[in-house]
């Protein structure tokens, strides 16, 4: 039995996609191979590649001057990069800290490039700030946003629309949301939370930037590298994209991006909904506003009703429901692949234990 | 049926190693979900990853006072963090120019750290350098070699012994050769040859340079970052560890590297034999000494007769013989997991192709 998997990442997978994976994973379409054992350069695998390059372009909508990127490695890695490839000697870019994952991309990012933090919402960060509570000097390059704080449970509830262009870390929302490409120059993402198993991160960089980025990188980490060579520079990451391309084919059979907009917000709704009918026995920490929609954070009266809460959820089939140990609490993480029924079981499950505390 | 898999990475891999992996893919030991889908700080995930990363360590023989890492991405990217990692302002760092891949690691790495080359080799890199032909400088850091040169087709028969300590890039022979521990500091590679599928480089590293390291780099690149958390500071390949956790198994049980070695070693054998009692019908473009164990790279009379040759092995059940563009004739690439039957069915083909010509 399918367990309900509210993971926050590595999560949940459409279970169609798992069984045609399996189904073709020892020998792939009868070529008396895996996929993953042949050449990234035979036809096979150039097909599955290039479809989901083609994918990532279209679910994404992205304009014809934007490339798309499969860069190894995590979203981690792109707070190097992507100072690295967009910020040239003098220039500088600013960060909106507003959680673990903002924090990590200014204090990676700094040893790579001249940031600075245009916001702090710590300690706590329950909040966004608005366009006016982001402080950019003069001459900024961008302003690096990260969509959907994952362990805080916030998000944007619109981007930041500053003057400066956007450098976006959409991970945990990665196309569930539209992308807003007129004022964004880099939008980076890890797949392992909408979009497929973990070990990859899909870049979308604007033309123009590759034009001015800084040459003196190592090919493994410039952009201009994997989009000149459609992201075969090296070895490419082949289960994951391989992966990815099939997670995206059935995005886009549901109706792409717009769907699972809505499909997101639905879901978050049922449990928010729960929390604000709890007469306060659950508790959402965070401004009612900028609620996230992929990570739901609760909280319950004590620490020992969230223990006993959590292991109900264990008896009821559910996994992932722990709260990040930096905030503590509940999580209920609901990507892109997560069944309704999942969320109608957790929901019930709410009502029923609050209903008998 | 399965093909003869000949290709240069990623390449084949134990069918045992597939099955058993196909069978588990979409339900992990009974959890309701596939180990893909699963928190990497879940206890699932991390018996596996703390097992691969224990496996790493045993089979390749690490002593303790070297760290095992996983970093996500290939070993292009080392070319990268080695100098970051490895040189300090003011240090320099030598490379030997041996081929393809010791080339991208100079031309890659010097924009990270001040390299120089102790050798070049080319332009037809037909040969590998003594220890005599490396101009080593004085006051220089380490030695980047690399172990194999898949694309010349040429090995270091002993690795060099110069004085400074070695950086070895080692992808091609990972763990199908000793590691010369006592004067090394790093040795880095893909997994995608000897020991999985794409998506992630194993590094070890001395634990001295860790404590010498520079502390300006993010995170992602930051081999004392991965070292401190057991590779899993960010989210980790998960499939490209659990799969290359299976491998190394599979590899224990075959006795581990040294037994891969000779097995290397004498594949290699069965074809270089061939090659050498064709009154040259066959011919290796590369010196005898020097000859690869896991790339045979062999030309015959005539680029018609080897483009008849390769269609013959495709009529064979044979895939990946077609040699690099860069070098051209064919290769083939002879992996761990090879089996013997294989390079039987190669060297069958070709005395009956060279007899009937």
């Amino acid at each position: 039995m399918r367990a309900h998997n509210f993971s926050a990442g590595p999560c949940t997978l459409p279970l169609s996609v798992l069984q045609e994976a399996q189904a073709e994973f020892v020998d792939y379409h009868g070529a008396g191979a895996s996929l993953i054992e042949m050449s990234h350069r035979g036809p096979a695998y150039d097909a599955v590649h290039m479809e989901a390059l083609a994918l990532a372009r279209s679910v994404a909508q992205a304009p014809s001057d934007f490339e798309v990127l499969f860069v190894g490695g995590g979203a981690t890695m792109q707070f190097a990069m992507a100072p690295m490839n967009l910020l040239s000697t003098g220039q500088r870019g600013a960060v909106a800290v507003t959680g673990a994952w903002s924090k990590k991309g200014l204090s990676d990012g700094l040893h790579h490039g001249d940031l600075y933090s245009a916001f702090d919402g710590g300690p706590d960060y329950r909040s966004m700030p608005s366009d006016d509570q982001l402080h950019i000097e003069a001459g900024t390059r961008y302003l690096h946003v990260c969509s959907n704080e994952t362990i805080g449970g916030i998000r944007f509830p619109s981007f930041p629309d500053v003057g400066v262009p956007l450098v976006i870390d959409m991970s945990s929302e990665y196309l569930s949301r539209p992308i807003p490409w007129d004022r964004t120059d880099v939008v980076f993402g890890g797949v392992q939370k909408n979009l497929g198993p973990s070990g990859m991160a899909i870049v979308y960089v604007r033309k123009s930037v590759l034009e001015a980025a800084p040459t003196t990188l190592a090919s493994a980490l410039r952009y201009e590298v994997y989009a000149q060579k459609d992201s075969m520079y090296n070895t490419p990451p082949v289960f994951t994209i391989w992966m990815t391309g099939k997670v995206l084919k059935w995005i886009k059979g549901q109706g792409g991006t717009a769907a699972l907009q809505a499909s997101s917000a639905g879901k978050a709704k049922v449990i928010y909904d729960i929390i604000d009918n709890s007469n306060g026995f659950f508790r959402s920490p965070v401004e009612s506003r900028d609620r996230s929609h992929t990570n739901v954070v609760f909280r319950l009266p004590t620490v020992e009703l969230e223990q006993e809460f959590l292991a109900a959820t264990v008896d009821a089939n559910m996994m992932g429901l722990k709260g990040h140990r930096e905030v503590g609490g509940l999580r209920a993480s609901m990507y892109a692949a997560l069944p309704e029924q999942s969320v109608e079981a957790l929901a019930g499950l709410m009502s029923q234990f609050s209903a008998t505390r």
